[in-house]
């Protein structure tokens, strides 16, 4: 574990991008989603895979100077194109064009082709929080899942965020994956050789299985919720990759395991404008009172506590902007190699 | 188990309806999606529920006259007040609404308070594929699920369903509760005195149980996927009941076992136009593939076959228009119940 300041944290990701071809807005833009992410807490989602995605450019399958493009648009939408743009630009971008939306019409739908893996869709979600709107964000990925009757790994375990801003609270704020659990905890139980609940994963003949060993040797994630999660994933398709006419799981490779590989996902955003459709105070007095109801409800013997959705990741970012971000030995180490090989330093508290 | 053909079961709803004070067309649009939803072989959701939305209107809690009012309206959104009508009434209507909006505006968002339970999500969805969009309905609820770390009812198992067309295929067509599983297979577990897996139930101090004996006597129902479902449970509260300035769980009564009470009960409407928003032809070209992808994917071992969301719904209604609905026995009783008070004949096939 080594601390550095978020701001620290962004320079080095700034200086890395710009030195591979990056405008500083965009390499900026992309410092912000890494970092912030390491911020909540959520390290396999930030700045861990910045050497990976440089790797992309430069292998040529991630354009760092490409420009999200509108193709299309209506008084409440937009079909943007990203032509292989970094995942994190291109989906800055597109929600805050369904913020734009949404600030004349109410509501903004932003559906995005040939993108690239966005790392945490709560960022997104979150920048509509910020302005005082509803916000989702969602991506395909590649296929991951089985699908219930299935073997193998047919759909991808798509990603849904949203958050919703209070006033005397953090924003509401959720961020999971379609699957039963992260593939990251089943390869931790591989590599610590324990038994996983058999709703985690099949084996390679489709059958719910308690041997991690099967991940990544022809098993595949199961569904959350079986059925439900199954039919999530592909409503994510839906809105992300057949209305963008984009790719959709299918034909999207692994963005870190097939790297030369264009990752082609595709992204969907929402934003809803709250002080349009209802009276902001209103609401945030409403959305104060549905917190604290949840919040001082009854615990369960043995609780550790009730949190909203959110509440631990933002207690994390206010912990790290008072003394900085702890991030994990994973973390350092993909940092400290980019270091190495691009001769940037890094800015250790 | 007797059966009745679609359109006798709807003159049968119609009637009873009118006789209550309902007019003709807000009857035939509530047969609709009753009858309707027992043709899917949704059976919990459907007619089986008319006698108690009649009893609601009897004792003053359902109004069969109110209209649905649009109270605020921009180029992409509306906000409704249902002024307590039928379920059915005010969502077929929210739903015709957001595809109104959508028609214009690409994308089309409607926010409803006071309304009453709506029954099948599905069905609102599906108006929106059958008419070339993407469809997506939900419902708050009363609370019903316990929260991560806490104990007893405090949120919703709030119904969310999606619908979108295909062209060789039937719609895909999703419609789930965010509870693990739904109450009345617990409820069937009890009477048939069989424990039940330990993610679908708290007992009265919020912890896990297989003993379904704990619901309905201070246990609560678990999310699916825990903190996912959860998630999700809120985030229907806040399309629904947040942003419309209506109810949210804490403050609506059951609607059948409270049935006095008015159930106060919010939805929440979205419609996508595909051919706005994308080249018809190429998305329904682009989803006949997809679903072709994942029906032609390999089965796992015994496998009952894979199914697309939706499919098995759509492949009991197309036996039920030649051969008539094999309703269960409870809808027989529920319906001979209310025949017998009521006068009305039932034309049993």
């Amino acid at each position: 574990m080594k601390t550095i300041t978020e701001k620290d944290l962004k320079v080095f990701c700034v200086s890395a991008l710009v030195q591979n071809g990056m405008n500083e807005q965009d390499a900026a833009i992309t410092a912000d989603v890494l970092a912030g992410t390491d911020a909540l807490g959520c390290f396999s989602h930030g700045t861990k895979n910045l050497r990976m995605y440089i790797e992309k450019i430069k292998v040529g399958a991630l354009d760092p100077k490409a420009q999200p493009e509108v193709v299309k648009e209506g008084p409440a939408f937009a079909l943007m194109d990203a032509h292989d743009a970094m995942g994190m630009v291109a989906s800055v971008k597109g929600m805050a064009k369904a913020m734009d939306l949404a600030k004349k019409s109410g509501v903004g739908f932003v559906t995005m082709k040939n993108s690239c893996h966005f790392g945490a869709a709560g960022y997104y979600a979150n920048m509509a929080a910020e302005q005082g709107m509803v916000g989702i964000a969602m991506s395909n990925t590649d296929p991951n899942m089985a699908v219930p009757g299935g073997k193998s790994m047919v759909v991808g375990n798509s990603p849904i965020a949203y958050a919703a801003p209070a006033k005397g609270h953090d924003p509401v704020m959720l961020d999971i994956a379609m699957s039963a659990t992260a593939a990251l905890k089943i390869n931790q139980a591989k590599i610590d050789k324990k038994p996983i609940p058999d709703t985690w994963l099949v084996d390679t003949d489709g059958v719910p299985t308690s041997d991690p060993g099967f991940y990544g040797t022809g098993g595949a994630l199961q569904p959350m919720g079986a059925h439900k999660g199954y039919g999530l994933s592909i409503l994510v398709d839906i809105l992300s990759g057949l209305l963008s006419g984009g790719a959709t799981s299918k034909d999207i490779p692994s963005w870190c395991f097939e790297l030369e590989e264009k990752n082609k996902a595709s992204h969907a955003f929402l934003a809803f404008d709250i002080g349009a459709i209802q009276t902001k105070d209103e609401y945030e007095n409403a959305m104060d009172a549905y917190i604290d109801n949840i919040k001082q409800s009854p615990k369960a013997k043995g609780s550790g506590g009730i949190y909203m959705p959110g509440e631990i990741e933002f207690s994390k970012k206010k912990k790290a902007d008072k003394t900085g971000i702890p991030l994990t030995d994973d973390v350092v180490q993909s940092l400290e190699q980019l270091a190495n090989s691009s001769g940037l330093k890094l800015n250790w508290k």
